[in-house]
């Protein structure tokens, strides 16, 4: 299914190495698509993007209702250098900084060798391909030709851009790979999530060797937990500060971090009334800001409240069901009230994945309609609407069980449950089921595959293999592989210490997910486009979030521990007192820490500072010279 | 004394309008000072700062030990609009927006009338001459002429440089003036504390008024208190982050918004082995990071602990001294026992002004020990030494009295006390004293001035004048009177809820405070170099922690309200939970709170935005220009 690519371009048309599949819809009028490719097609002084692009070898049997609009995009090695710079790509200079990319010093950039063949990364590539197609759209055509009706202002999109994904050889290769290498084929964005993954897991691995411990000595013991919940606090802290270091430290090598960010056009769904962008002065849809503050706080707001109060009402009546369901066990237990007692977890675990599987639609519906203009606000509404939302229907029976009834063993039993349950459904939703949904919508194509290939044997690999991974799911993003995670970091670090061993499961989870996320990535969807990312974003924020709840929780619990009490006698409210003021001098200190330790490690700063002082001094220099060239003339 | 600036031209030598005072020591070389004031000279071609410099006509009598170093430097008008091209001024656009000042399309900006003679402020001027003086010391001489042992590194001084205040024609003049104003004679770094004066004389109305009534009807019923604490919260959060959007309105208008910081030079104070900066990679002196973090958390932390812990004892000793005299007192009542009632605060309020004398003292000399590299980052430490320990020995006594000895009588009578002496004496120490003495210095200048006078009239004004203010004292920047501003916000935060008169006797002070502010500049001290500040610093943190002490002490003070303990009579655990649920409740609020409400204006957002795309824009066509030039080479 992936051969190496030379063999194509020697069986088939395209005379240069294919990047990026644009596929139109297949009732595409043809003036329409011979408009666009020509655009394509047409040199850059006359406005095109300069690029080569040609039709997919279409169809062989006519019976097939195959699309014919299927194009793949290409360009010449020159062109996506030029392209590079337009983008503003920084790369490693020859004196080890990171600089933007520029055609006229290029052989100063230190893996640029030869001709620079190997210069780009394929998530590069494509992304400045992808790059030129979008800015392409964006020029001053007020509709598209044979479609009257049809406007065109900048960011609309006419078709669907994909990148093809033909370089991965072997999807095992992928997880024995840095990230480095995973930004390579999938770019920045992506190449995050995998680092951050491996970091969580290597994170973890300190809590998990003083869990197994606490786990084999002082499993009757939980009230010896205190010690635990202090080394909780201290690690989630410095994980994530360390975290963000070492983001900084991948960002400045991918060349992300002090990248400029290119003006966001509106996303494809927003509209509005046609007006005057007051940035850019250009025509394109507006919408007021108040009408959808109004949206957020009248309707989202109070829906994603009622949510919430739902699913507390939910698990009120789980808890009432459990009661019930003691009761009739207790009063005269045969085998069938044994099984009783299991019924109610488990209807209660179903409940929990409809609701959020409805409330994820719902938040996905809400956020379109809220009209937001930017991809980036649409992404951080939904994530923060899904997160709230998600973390209250894990945590909510957790903090029940712990607070209001404050039963620690049954506690550590829902704990347990709860994270075996979710990591073992994860897995399989995530990765497994739609790789079994795909193979046997695939199975009939690689039948037809194979039925032609016996006609026509030179025909083949690239009409096929792009025909297939037209076929495959889009990756919406690292959305839910990052809210895993998120929901996975509460368990080890708000209740780990009534249940030491869940930092080992998460662990154990993490070494596997690996390898699931990457199996994902390469058979279960199409390879997505590179995201020039400098950190993980809102998830940082999420993370934190986190952390600090977690400070409270284990502060309560260390409130709750009979150790504790015990040094407080005589009375519960000063050791609630005690435990309240060293809680909050905690928290400060936790912030006073996230102060002292800087963001970003000293040898970057200090390069980072080098490269703004040269700027600086270049550009003081060409000011005082164009001030003595222009002396006489004053 | 402050005649216009007309005169003196005709009267006096300077054929230029002078504007910066160069005072050297008067045991300077000869050839030094001939050295340097050619530099001054020279052109711009031949590595000088091409200014106009003369010196001061020296005293008649050679009786006199005057100073004869002393020169007044001045510049061409063209002169000073290339320097704010070279400084990198922001100015009015003619379409509104700000943009960075360039000569050659001068004619573009709003305020640019016939020869721009009005067109920089008195501020900027000033400014832009001291930087052109300072930038003349970072050129490459090894030494000074005539001192073959003064090596010179860039930024180290070698005299004293301070601007010539001559255009403020009465102090009471500026009080009547907005933020606008004084930032044309003083500056941003001065306009933006006088902004923030009247930002926060001007929010603490609404407290005030509430407070009126609060202290009319219900002065003996004092644990109505917590709707007021609630009030109180969110004043103080709501009117901190309106304060931001306030300052980056200001900044935006100033052009310091969006300015690019220069790089920072190593402060004079700073010494080390002389090196290569890997930043700039010149030779100037080098200091280990890790020797100054040994010194700082080794000596400089357990220091400030200890003099926290000292403070501590004082305040123990107080309490003590004020049982005992209380004990006395019940005993046997006479006039001297009620006299010596008031004895233990008077020695404790002096006690407390000297250690915080003496801290001050110590925590300048650690600050300066511990050999940071740059002024801000020796600001940065000073203000959280001086600030941990003014904040403790402000309000340490007030905590007790409110949490350990529980008694609101005893905390309204201490808060009110202490606010009303602080005000008084900071009123007295800051402007009334110093000029006092200024006066007693000054009384034998103006005499001699006097007899001066008398003997060669035309000779009198600006040699008299400049040689008055060298003689005032130095302004030491806007720090004390930021740190009054935090304290004073203190009381009204932290405990007002039991004092509701704090907010209203704040105002007064504060009141008085801009004239008596007004005044101190224009009288007491020497003029200052404008700062070109973007925002009020570090203090915007101080105030926004202060606020977050708030949230917590007024919860603790509606925890202990008799009216709330009502609420749950049955048991103090109940009401000591609820407490400290909401309060984590309203901190987190408060944080989220500070997400929503952006920091700057959608206005100016949009306005800076529509900056940063046309420059986007006008780099893409350069990039996308040169490629076509360069293509048929390619």
């Amino acid at each position: 299914m992936s051969l190496p690519l030379s063999c194509f371009s020697v069986t088939l048309g395209p005379t240069f190495t294919p990047l990026v599949v644009v596929e139109l819809t297949s009732d595409a009028k043809r003036e329409a698509v011979e408009w666009l490719l020509s655009r394509i097609r047409d040199q850059q002084q006359a406005g095109g993007a300069e690029l080569l692009v040609e039709q997919l070898a279409p169809a062989v049997g006519a019976q097939e209702k195959e699309n014919p609009n299927v194009f793949v995009v290409g360009a010449s090695r020159q062109r996506l250098l030029s392209g590079a710079e337009e983008v503003g790509l920084f790369k490693e200079f020859s004196d080890g900084s990171m600089r933007t990319f520029t055609c006229s010093n290029k052989h100063n950039f230190r893996d640029f060798e030869g001709d620079g063949d190997s210069f780009l990364s394929m998530a590069e590539c494509q992304f400045i391909i992808k790059h030129e197609l979008d800015t392409l759209r964006a020029k001053d055509e007020t509709h598209v030709p044979g479609y009257a009706q049809v406007k065109l202002y900048p960011g609309k999109s006419i078709g669907t851009t994909f990148p093809l994904g033909l370089f991965v050889t072997s999807w095992i290769f992928l997880t024995l790979l840095s990230p480095d290498d995973i930004r390579h084929y999938y770019g920045e964005g992506l190449a995050f999530y995998f680092g951050f993954l491996e970091y969580f897991t290597f994170a973890l691995a300190p809590m998990a060797l003083i869990g197994v411990p606490y786990y084999l000595f002082d499993w009757e013991d939980y009230d010896k937990y205190v010690l635990f919940a202090v080394f909780n606090l201290i690690w989630c802290t410095v994980i994530l500060e360390f975290w963000k270091r070492c983001s900084a430290s991948l960002a400045y090598r991918w060349g992300t971090l002090s990248r400029k960010k290119a003006f966001e056009e509106p996303r494809p769904g927003f509209h509005g009334v046609l007006g005057f962008n007051p940035v850019t002065g250009r025509e394109e849809p507006l919408y007021p800001n108040a009408k959808r503050h109004l949206r957020i706080y009248l309707v989202s707001l109070p829906f994603v409240l009622l949510c919430l109060y739902l699913s507390l009402y939910v698990m009120m009546v789980y808890f009432q069901m459990e009661g019930w369901a003691l009761n009739v066990h207790d009063e005269e237990p045969t085998f069938w009230t044994g099984v009783l007692l299991f019924i109610p977890s488990v209807i209660y675990a179903v409940v929990i994945e409809v609701m959020n599987l409805i409330y994820r639609y719902a938040a996905e519906f809400l956020t379109e309609w809220e009209n937001h203009r930017l991809e980036s606000s649409y992404q951080n509404h939904l994530v923060l609407k899904v997160l709230v939302f998600n973390f209250f229907n894990c945590f909510a029976s957790l903090f029940y069980i712990a607070f209001a009834m404050q039963d620690m063993v049954l506690l550590r039993q829902s704990l347990a449950t709860l994270l075996i349950t979710s990591q073992i459904l994860n897995q399989f939703m995530e990765a497994f089921l739609p790789y079994w949904l795909q193979r046997r919508r695939n199975k009939k194509m690689i039948h037809k595959v194979q039925r032609r290939r016996t006609l026509e044997d030179r025909e083949f690999p690239l009409a096929e293999q792009v025909r297939l991974e037209a076929e495959m799911s889009t990756y919406l993003g690292t959305f839910d592989d990052y809210l895993e995670q998120f929901l996975l970091f509460g368990y080890v670090s708000l209740f780990s210490c009534v249940y030491p061993l869940a930092a080992v499961l998460v662990l154990l989870n993490n070494v596997t997910e690996v390898y699931s996320d990457a199996f994902k990535m390469c058979r279960v969807f199409k390879r997505p486009f590179s995201d020039p990312a400098a950190n993980i974003g809102v998830w940082q924020l999420a993370f934190e979030a986190m952390s600090v709840i977690a400070v409270v929780t284990n502060f309560a619990l260390i409130g709750l521990s009979p150790q504790v009490k015990a040094y407080f006698p005589e009375s519960d409210t000063q050791l609630i007192l005690w435990t309240v003021a060293i809680e909050h001098g905690l928290l400060a200190f936790k912030f006073i820490l996230t102060f002292l330790i800087p963001d970003v490690p000293k040898h970057i700063q200090i390069k980072l500072s080098r490269l703004e002082f040269q700027s600086l001094e270049a550009l003081k220099k060409k000011v005082e010279q164009r001030l003595l060239d222009a002396s006489p003339a004053l």
